[in-house]
């Protein structure tokens, strides 16, 4: 079981970012996303429309004491993995971790309350210079599943993409 | 040489996707990125303050023609992927794409005119399912360099990190 937890969502500056991080989250195999910061129904509607088009299962939900989250889920045998530029890097450290079946992966927004690296099991960079919080879950994701994520069958879809060289071919389930 | 072509860009709407873009770009060890769309020059220069104090070489340009862009580049031996969620599979077409060693890499907005399909040389999908356009560049970047680039050495840079299993180390270069 692997949940994202999205820290510091601001409603206007961050909905797309945080979007796509759910995106990713569903797409490179979490169960789920729990948002933290400012509640934003809209993004959890989004996502849920995406999840009842294009399968699932994957959860979303909204917490407002992110501090909380953490502690439950630690509590709950969870390896909570902070994902940030400053941390040690993914390819040390993801043989250890793939023995872990439950992780919360945590990503953070601009600004990063010190308490998430205390909390944290483990610090996490992919690569250690300035990027992008999507980027970094999609890539730790990878990692995590070897790739085998790409391949996997999503339940109770009503679209499904047939891959196409030059095309888009889009198959409603069940015709 | 691998350049990103970002395609779209709208300019309050996508300030902060195509930025992710960008980074994603220089981290994962592409040469350069090529903005279209709405010239938009703050993200031009956010984008080479990067750079100027993290390192490179990383170039950063505005091309209003991205069609006239994707012909040139292919002109003079560049290999075009664009990435696609109707694409077919990084994971079955990336040995193929390792041996090229020029490739403009196309990224999308919302809506990708169908000639970006035709002039593409693959159209490839990262997970055929929707997620980000940034996470698909990240994997893509990170599946080309088979993960090497997560090593790579920025060159006169004049900030790096010290990873760190709990704090944030950052070292000025020549002190």
């Amino acid at each position: 079981m692997i949940l994202v937890l999205r820290l510091g969502h601001r409603k206007n500056r961050d909905a797309r970012v945080t979007t796509h991080c759910g995106l990713v989250a569903r797409a490179l195999g979490a169960d789920g996303i729990i948002l933290s910061g400012e509640r934003d129904d809209k993004i959890i509607e989004s996502l849920e429309k995406v999840v009842e088009k294009w399968g699932g299962p994957f959860s979303v939900s909204y917490r407002r004491d992110w501090k909380r989250v953490m502690k439950e889920y630690k509590q709950k045998g969870y390896t909570i993995v902070h994902l940030t530029m400053y941390g040690e890097p993914v390819q040390e450290k993801i043989g250890e971790l793939r023995r872990k079946d439950r992780l919360l992966v945590v990503v953070g927004a601009e600004k990063v309350p010190r308490e998430v690296y205390d909390i944290a099991d483990y610090n996490i960079a992919v690569g250690n210079t300035p990027h992008s919080e999507i980027a970094a879950l999609a890539i730790f994701l990878h990692e995590y599943h070897e790739g085998r994520e790409l391949e996997k069958k999503f339940s109770n879809a009503k679209l499904e993409i047939e891959p196409s060289p030059r095309g888009k071919t889009v198959r409603k389930i069940g015709d």
